[in-house]
C-alpha cells in the first residue's frame, strides 16, 4: 500500500486565496466545486510546483554511514531469515523527504544486502535492472542463468532485467554488498514485471569458480565472440573486476601526468562500466562509474538532470551536495538529488579518494531530455 | 507543495505483524527502530507492492464527459483571467486514485484549454513535451517560435519541448481544445525546465495564416527540405491536418476491403503521428495516434506497459478498460492505466468510431522495457 | 565479359624507370620478376594513382542531349523487342572515359527506358536499388509486388532492391522515362543478386489506378500506418507525385522571400526524397533530390565525395562541371564525377531551372567517409 | 594511370550476333552506331554479366606462400629504399584475374610490409582504413598521432582513416608484417584523400613503450574513460594483444567442452575485433577476426557477400575456396572471392589451426545489402 493509494479523493483545491490566484468569489468557489466533482484540477493553482524553472528535487541530500549500515545488516542477519517471499535480506536507503519509502531518490533504489555463511537467496527475475557492488568482503557468488559469479572487493556485477538470479554464501563469514536498482522508477512509471524461480539452488550450481562463463566469453578488451553478435539491452559481461578498474584509473592519472588528455579534470580520473555489445551504459536505465580523485584533488562542480547515489570505495575526503557537506570514508553512501550541485575533494595524504557512483542518466538521455551544467 | 513533501519522516514500518513477515520479537522491534533511526527500509516488508508480478497501476480507469469539461471550461472562461503566472486556462483531468493531483495517469497530463475571443496566452517554453488536439471549434492560432499555426477540428499540433509558444484567439467565439503533456513524468522523475517568454505577443505575430511556415516546409509526404537534414528530437511539422488523417484512415479501410493488409485488425484502421526527420514518434516521450473502428467493428483486446489517454473524436461506441465499461461519444475522454486490458467497439449504424489516443510508450521503448500483450 | 576479365595476367611493372622510383639495376629487375612470378605488386610504383590527394575520378563530365536519347530510344522501340532475357528496353549512358561500359559514373547506372503502346516488360527482381523518374509523357504503370503505380511527368518512383517489378504501357503512345540504379557499384563490389519472375503480367494486374496501394497507405505527411511500424531499408512509398514536389519547392522560395530560412542558398530550393519509416534516403545506396533555381539564381559551387547524375526537368540554364560548361534544357542529362566542382545557374527569364539529381552519397555516409566542400 | 583510363572510347557493341539478341539487320546496325556516337549502351547486350543471379567474382581464389612473401620482402629490403614518395616498403597481393592490379580482391588490399633495422617509414594520413597484423617478429613501433605502438607476434593494430601514422624499426633485425586496407574499394568508388605528414619522426617519438597510450586508456574489458564518451568511426584502441586473443579463443573451446554455447560450431572458436565505443567493427569498412579450429575440426561451409583475405597464424590444415583447395601453414595468405564457398579444416595432431581473417562485410551491412549462406 503506497502513500498515494491512501490519500483521499476527490481533488481538494487548497490554493484559493493566494497571491497570483484569481480573487475568491462565489462564482470561483462554485467553479472549484465543479472541478472537484468532475475530478479536475486547474493548471493555474499548480503550475509553480509542477513546472519549476529547473528540477527541484523532492529528495534531500543525505548521508548513510557504512558502520551503521553494516551493523544493522549484521543484526538483521541474526534475526531475519532469508527466503521465498521476502526474497532478499536487503535493507534500502530511504531518503528523508520521500515519505518513508525505500527510495534513495525518486528513481533509484540502493540497499545493503547481507548473507550469512551457508545461506542462499532464492531464485527470481524481474524487469528492473540491478547491479551489485562490493566494498568489502568475499565469499558470495551470484548465480545468473546458471552462471556462478564471484563477488570480491571492488567488483561490479551488472544484472540486466529479466535474468534469473540467486545468491549463495559459500564462505565461513557473513558478507555484505550493495545493490542498486531502478525500482522506484519502475514503480512510479508502472513498467515492472516479476517472476519467482526455483526455491532452491541445485547443488551443481553451488559452484565457486574464480571466473564466470560470462567473463571467460566476454572479458577481453575489444574482442567479441563471433557466436554472439547481437546488441543486447544490458551487458553480457557479468563481472567487472577491480584489478581492471583500478589499473584503468591509475593509468588515466599517469597519462595525465605525462601530458596526455585522459582525465575528466586535473586529478580526476573516471571510468564508466559499459556494455561491450554497443559501448553504451551497462544497463539501459542505470549508469555506473568509478571515480578517483588524486590526493588533494577536487572534482569540478556539476549539476545534472537525474539523481546519483555514491559509495566511497576507498580513501577519505569531503563531499558537497547542494547545501550539505560531509567528511566521508570507506563504505559511506550518499545521494545527490536532481540538479543539485555536487563536488568532491580528496583529503591530502597518502591515498586517493575512490567513489563508486550510479545514476539514472541513461533514462533521460534515451528520451533526449538530459542536461548537465558545469562550474 | 506536493503530497510527498508534506508526509512526515522518519520511516514507519507498519508491516510488523503480518503473514510472511518475521515473528515480532524484542530483537526485531529493536532492529526496526534502528532502521527508522538510520533512514532505512527493508525489502522484505515492501516487496509485494514495490515489485509486483506485473504493473499494478496506482491509476484507475476513469471517464470524463465532454459536456462537463466544456461547461466548466466555459465557466472558467468567464471568471478566471488568463495571463502571466497562471500561464494558461487549462483544466486537467485528475485521476481519482492519484491523490487529487492533476495527473490523468502517473506519467500523463491531459487538460482542456480554453481561450475567450480576443484573448492571448503569454509566451513561455518548457522541457516538457506537449501537443494540442482539436475536437471542435476554431479560431485559435498557436504561435511557435514566431510561426502561427491554425487550429481546426481534427488537427493535431505537436509541441516539442523547449520551443517558445503562445496562443491567440482571433475569432469571435471562445474555443476549447485538449492539451497533452508529460508533466507528471517530468515531475516525478525531476527533469523539467521552464522559462518565461514575452508577456505580449507582438502585433505582427497575431497573424492567422491558413498554413504555418512549418507545414509549408515539411507538409509533403516523404519530401525533406535539403536545408534541414538533421534528425530532431521532436517533429518539425507543427500541424497534422484532419484532411490527411481522415483520408489515411478511410484508405486503410478501403484497402482492407480490397484484400490488402492495411489495418491493425479487421475494421480497425490506425495512423501514428510521426517525426518526418526519423520516422519515430512525433514527441520523444508521447505517442499520438488516431484510430478508426468501422461501424460495428471491435478492436483486439490489448494490454500494454504504460498508460494511455483517449478522446472520442467522432461516432459512438463502447469502451472497456479493466473492469470498467462506458458508452462514449464525441469529446469524451478516458484513461487506460498501465497493463489494464483495453477494447473499443463502434456502435452499429452510420458512423465509424474515431478515437484519438496518446500514451507514454516511447519512454519504455527507449529504455527497452516496453511490453504488449494481445488478446 | 568485362574489360578487367580480358586483361592478361601476370602483373606487369611498367614503372621501372621513372622519377621517384628506385634506380633500375639487375637486382631490381630480378626483384620485379620475382614479384610478377608470385602475383605481387609493390606500393611504391602505384601509390600516386591509387592513393591520390583527393578523389580523381576515372569518369569525365559529360552531357547527353534529351532529343538524342529520345530519338534513339524511339528507334529502338521500333526494332528491338522487349522480353525475357533482355528484360528491359533500357539504354544506358556510358561515360566516355569508363571504357565503353554502361556506367554513367563508376557507381551509377542511368538509362532511358522505352515502352511501345501495349507492351509489357516482364517481371524480375534484383538486389540493386532502382528508381524511375518521368520527364515527359504518361501511360506506363510499374507493377511492384502486384501494386500498379502510375507514372506521369514529374513523378519519382523508388524501387528498393529485391522487390518484384514489371511495367506495362496501357496507352496509345510510346513512353520514355529514366531509370537510375546502383548497378556499377554492385558490379564492382560484387554484391548483386537477380531473380526472374513471371513472364507475363496477369490480366488482373494490368490495372491503371490513379493512385497505388502504397500511396493510399503511406502518402500523407508524417502519418504512419500503425500496421506497419518497422523501419525498412527502402521507402515503402512507391510514388512521389509532382504536385507535392512542385509545391514544396515553390513554398521554399516563397518562405525565403518572407524572410524564413527554407532554401539552401538564395534562390536555390531543394527537396530530398526520403523514406518515411526512418527519414533517411529513399534508397540505401542512392540519394534522390529535386532542385529549383529561381530565374537568374545560381547554386553555390559544391564538391562532394561520390558522383551525381542530373536531368533537367524544366527551364533552361548553364551548368558547370569541373572544366566543362553547358547550356541545358528539358531532359538533358549530365554527370558530375566525384569531387569535381559543380554549379548551376538558371537563365534569366520567365521560368526557374528544375534539376532532378541522384547520387551515391548514402554509401559514403553509411561508412562515415563522406565529405563535402562548398565554395 | 589505370587500366580503365587507357581503354579507347567510344562504346563498342560486340554482342551483335548472339543467341538471345535481336536479329542483326541494317536498322539494328544503324541503331548501334547511333548508340556509339552518343555514348550509350543498351541493357540487353550486357545484362547477363552486369546483373548475375548471384555475385560472380572477377577475383580468383588464390594462395600466396609466406616463404615467398618473406623472401621477396627481404630482397626488397636490401635494394629498395623506404621514404617520402614511395612511402612504404609494402608489396601487395595481386589477384591473378584482376588485371595485374594490386588488389587481393575488388575491394581489399593486402600487403607484406618490411622495415630494415633502424629504418623509419615517413608520416602520412589517408582516408582509407588500415590495420597491421603480425605473424612473426618484433621490433617495429607504429606511431599514430604521436602514440608509439609496439608490434609483436599475434598483435592486431587497427588504423582508422585520417590519422597520422609512421613506423620505426628500433631493433637489430628486419621485421615483416601484413597490412590490410580498403584501397581498391576507395579507388573504384572514388572516395579517397591523402595527406603527407612530417618527413622525419622526431627523436622524442622514437619511443618503444611496452604499451601505447591508447591501450592504457582503452585496454580494459567494458571500461570506458569518462573523458571520451563519443562513438568514433574507428576503434580508439590501437592494439589488440595476442595474449587476450589467444585466451579468448581457448576459453571458447573450453566453454564448449563444458557444455556452454560459446563457439560458432563444434571446435570452431572465433573472435571479432570491435570498436569499444559502439561494439561495431573495428573499422567502418573492414571486419577483422581471428578463428581457431581445434585439431581435426572443420568450419561450416559459408558463402558470403563480399571478399575475405586470410592469413594462417598458426597450425596447419586444409582450406577450400570455391573449386580450389590448399594445404596451408604459418603465414600463408589466401583470398576468398565474393559468394565463393569457404571451408577450413585443422589437421589432426597437436595444434589447432589459427586463421586471421579480414573482409569487407561492414560495407554491405551498412547499406543493408549483406547476405550469408551456410552449408
Amino acid at each position: 500500500m503506497t502513500t498515494m493509494d491512501v490519500l483521499p479523493s476527490p481533488v481538494r483545491l487548497q490554493a484559493l486565496d493566494k497571491p497570483g490566484q484569481p480573487a475568491v468569489t462565489p462564482a470561483l468557489e462554485e467553479l472549484y466545486r465543479g472541478f472537484e466533482q468532475e475530478m479536475l484540477v486547474p493548471l493555474w493553482t499548480e503550475i509553480g510546483s509542477l513546472m519549476p524553472l529547473h528540477p527541484q528535487s523532492k529528495a534531500t541530500p543525505h548521508l548513510w554511514r557504512w558502520n551503521n549500515l553494516r551493523r544493522l545488516a549484521d543484526q538483521a542477519g541474526h534475526i531475519v531469515p532469508v527466503g521465498r517471499g521476502g526474497e532478499r535480506r536487503a535493507i534500502a536507503l530511504a531518503n528523508p523527504s520521500l515519505g518513508g519509502r525505500p527510495y534513495a531518490s525518486p528513481t533509484l533504489w540502493a540497499a545493503i544486502q547481507y548473507l550469512m555463511p551457508g545461506e542462499d537467496a532464492p531464485e527470481h527475475r524481474h524487469s528492473q535492472h540491478a547491479f551489485r557492488f562490493v566494498v568489502e568482503g568475499e565469499g558470495v557468488w551470484t548465480v545468473v542463468n546458471g552462471d556462478s559469479i564471484r563477488m570480491s572487493r571492488g567488483d561490479f556485477l551488472p544484472q540486466g532485467g529479466w535474468n534469473w538470479h540467486a545468491h549463495h554464501n559459500s564462505a565461513t563469514e557473513p558478507m555484505a554488498w550493495i545493490d542498486g536498482l531502478d525500482i522506484p522508477f519502475a514503480y512510479h512509471n508502472e513498467c515492472a514485471f516479476f517472476e519467482f524461480g526455483r526455491d532452491e539452488i541445485p547443488p551443481e550450481e553451488h559452484t565457486t569458480p574464480e571466473f564466470s562463463f560470462s567473463e571467460r566469453l566476454w572479458g577481453y578488451p575489444g574482442l567479441r565472440p563471433v557466436s554472439q553478435l547481437e546488441s543486447t539491452a544490458s551487458s553480457p559481461l557479468l563481472a567487472y573486476r577491480w584489478v581492471d578498474t583500478d589499473k584503468a584509473l591509475n593509468e588515466q592519472l599517469a597519462l595525465e601526468a605525462e601530458g596526455y588528455a585522459a582525465t575528466l579534470s586535473p586529478g580526476h580520473a573516471a571510468v564508466r562500466y559499459s556494455n561491450p555489445t554497443n559501448g553504451r551504459d551497462v544497463l539501459p536505465t542505470i549508469r555506473c562509474e568509478m571515480h578517483r580523485l588524486r590526493t588533494g584533488a577536487a572534482s569540478q562542480t556539476r549539476r545534472e538532470v537525474g539523481s546519483s547515489v555514491y559509495q566511497v570505495f576507498d580513501g577519505t575526503g569531503t563531499v558537497r551536495v547542494g547545501e550539505r557537506q560531509w567528511q566521508v570514508q570507506r563504505g559511506d553512501m550518499f545521494v545527490v538529488p536532481s540538479w543539485q550541485p555536487f563536488t568532491a575533494q580528496a583529503d591530502n595524504g597518502q591515498a586517493s579518494l575512490d567513489l563508486f557512483r550510479f545514476c539514472d542518466a541513461p533514462i533521460f538521455e534515451a528520451i533526449q531530455g538530459h542536461r548537465v551544467q558545469m562550474g
